[in-house]
């Protein structure tokens, strides 16, 4: 039987056991993130993870633990068959550019050679992984995309977000060609995202996963902070994910928050709720504020009717999450704020990457906070 | 004899003594800032400042002073002799703006009425001060100030801030009108700022009292802000302010630290120097790291050679300040630096503030950090 560390096809795996032990250590890997619509677990993995973990208490992530291929082909549903085909399209894909960053406060990338997101991006660009990306590559930060033409529409959505810094925290702004070269060098945005959304007039019109004959002859690309980034430190401090251990996407809901608009667009903040023991908010703020590049600390605590959410089990995206009695709802800002105020603004067009599906960067998901 | 703290006229105070303490309790509010050219004592004001202060120690600010009208009044060398000139151009100000913000996160000046910088600002607008700034009213933050005509290079310069937000930490972006309301309500950016520069092909033409005939038909307005932010707590905390001592302004250097491009714009940090106790360095970066708004922690400490600046002697901007053999160089980013990107890129038209005439808002100046 496979080493269940290996690289292996987790549907391969045969004995229950060892596919728990699997379920188990992957877990905090594969908690859901905000924005994320789905969870990484098929229906028949979560039955085999709560009967395996009854009384699921998730412990922390190790700091120091290396990042294992095994962690981003784990949650993989769409690995090509074909090894061949697969091998094919890797060869085909034009080395990463190597020249180092220029200007000062660039990213070493030589302190840390990111294999694991290249990779990764590569293997998405060839067709071979077309899903929620909350499982794969833990470590290193994911961002939310927006596609726009050049233009006005273009400087009122950098405006938007240097006014909203905490529901668009812009990681990168690409205004020349379609490589982040700052974040993830090599990488092409109109094939590194395992899905986009494309939106027209405000309204979606289709997800595809290749943009090239979508993007505009002069576009601007935005890269926001994933909140993502800070669920490994929360954990760490003892602080539950109680959306992952219920094996669920955490619920997102519409607010009356008003975004201070620019320009053109306008709209109201989108939150995620996370319950959190009320013996340890302090904590979950103290951490959480450090993030200020994946929405920092918590919008509103405790009183949802504040933020005019009057029911907490009816949020717009995600799934409702249980409360224990010593818990509170903490509210922070959402990456899926700016798609909801392209929305709400009616822009003529626009890509994203699909909810859930997001871009993988070389940069450590902490960004050095 | 007027009571020194009463309103007055510095000038008009004939007693030597009561002269002296006004200045050994101006001094830490009259410290020259970064960016700030010129200090507000005149020769004859430091011969008198330095007679009375021989062995000078400068002692930390009291955190809840109040602010009083001497406190702005005081290096004022260009109030108009004639009172009722004076008045008569104050009441043609329009009353201030009073609409609530009505964006989540807007600052609410209800609960600190921000009279002082209002009525500083109306003075400035009636043409009543024309002076450095970095004596006016204290604990409120003061901005360095860029105007572009809207479009394309407005975005390039959004864009390098975003880019690079230690030299050009962005506190407002003020894309229609001339009323930051965000941060000044009531303001007006073409008469509220004492003097500014004009600068045409990235040459500098004129410095001028009012721009209202310069402002662009359509333009955007950028302020950035600035390191005097910081001086106070510094003080607060022990570490000493040895420009200020000195009664000098901080020398400023260009570095070999080249920004990050955007678009048309590029050039290479300026950064002020501040020669800092090695036993308080340490303290020094606590503090200043957390005003992101305001340059944030030093770029390089210790080793000047290592940013290209050869001759701490010769600094492009401001004084050579001495330095005491316990202490190191620190150096900052500089809010010279986007002025100095302006020429470099030989930017078609700009106004800009003159440096060390700033424009002073209604925020705190530690923007509740």
């Amino acid at each position: 039987m496979a080493n269940p560390m290996d690289d292996c096809d987790f549907n391969e795996i045969e004995d229950k056991a060892v596919r728990a032990d699997l379920l188990r250590g992957a877990l905090p890997a594969c908690q859901p993130q905000e924005g994320s619509p789905a969870n990484t677990f098929t229906a028949s993995e979560m039955e085999e993870l709560q009967a395996a973990l009854p009384n699921m208490q998730i412990g922390p992530l190790k700091k120091t633990q290396e990042v294992k291929k095994a962690d981003f082909d784990i949650c993989h549903h769409a690995w090509p068959t074909d090894k061949k085909e697969q091998d094919k399209k890797l060869s085909s894909v034009a080395s990463p550019q190597e020249a180092p960053l220029d200007w000062h406060g660039a990213p070493d990338f030589t302190l840390r050679p990111p294999d694991v997101p290249r990779a990764f991006r590569e293997k998405v660009r060839a067709g071979a992984f077309v899903a929620p990306t909350n499982a794969v590559c833990p470590g290193f930060l994911q961002c939310n995309l927006v596609v726009l033409p050049a233009g006005p529409l273009a400087f009122d959505f950098l405006l938007f977000c240097q006014r909203n810094p905490k529901a668009c925290p812009l990681i990168e702004v690409v205004d020349e060609g379609f490589c982040p070269t700052g974040i993830a060098p090599g990488s092409d945005l109109r094939t590194d995202v395992p899905m986009y959304s494309i939106y027209k007039d405000g309204k979606f019109v289709e997800d595809v996963t290749d943009v090239t004959s979508y993007w505009p002859e002069k576009a601007v690309a935005f890269l926001i902070g994933c909140s993502f980034s800070y669920d490994g430190a929360l954990m760490d401090a003892g602080v539950p994910l109680r959306s992952a251990e219920q094996g669920k996407n955490v619920p997102m809901y519409k607010t009356n928050l008003k975004c201070r608009p620019a320009g053109k667009l306008q709209g109201n903040t989108v939150v995620s709720m996370k319950p959190i023991p009320a013996l340890k908010i302090s904590k979950h703020v103290e951490i959480t504020s450090k993030y200020t590049h994946a929405h920092g600390g918590p919008v509103c605590i405790g009183r949802p009717d504040v933020i005019g959410v009057q029911n907490l089990d009816k949020p717009e995206w995600g799934e409702t999450v249980e409360m224990a009695p010593d818990e509170v709802p903490v509210f922070h800002a959402c990456g899926v704020t700016p798609q909801s105020v392209l929305m709400d603004s009616k822009v003529p067009f626009a890509i994203t990457h699909k909810a859930g599906y997001m871009f993988v960067t070389d940069m450590p998901s902490d960004m050095g906070c």
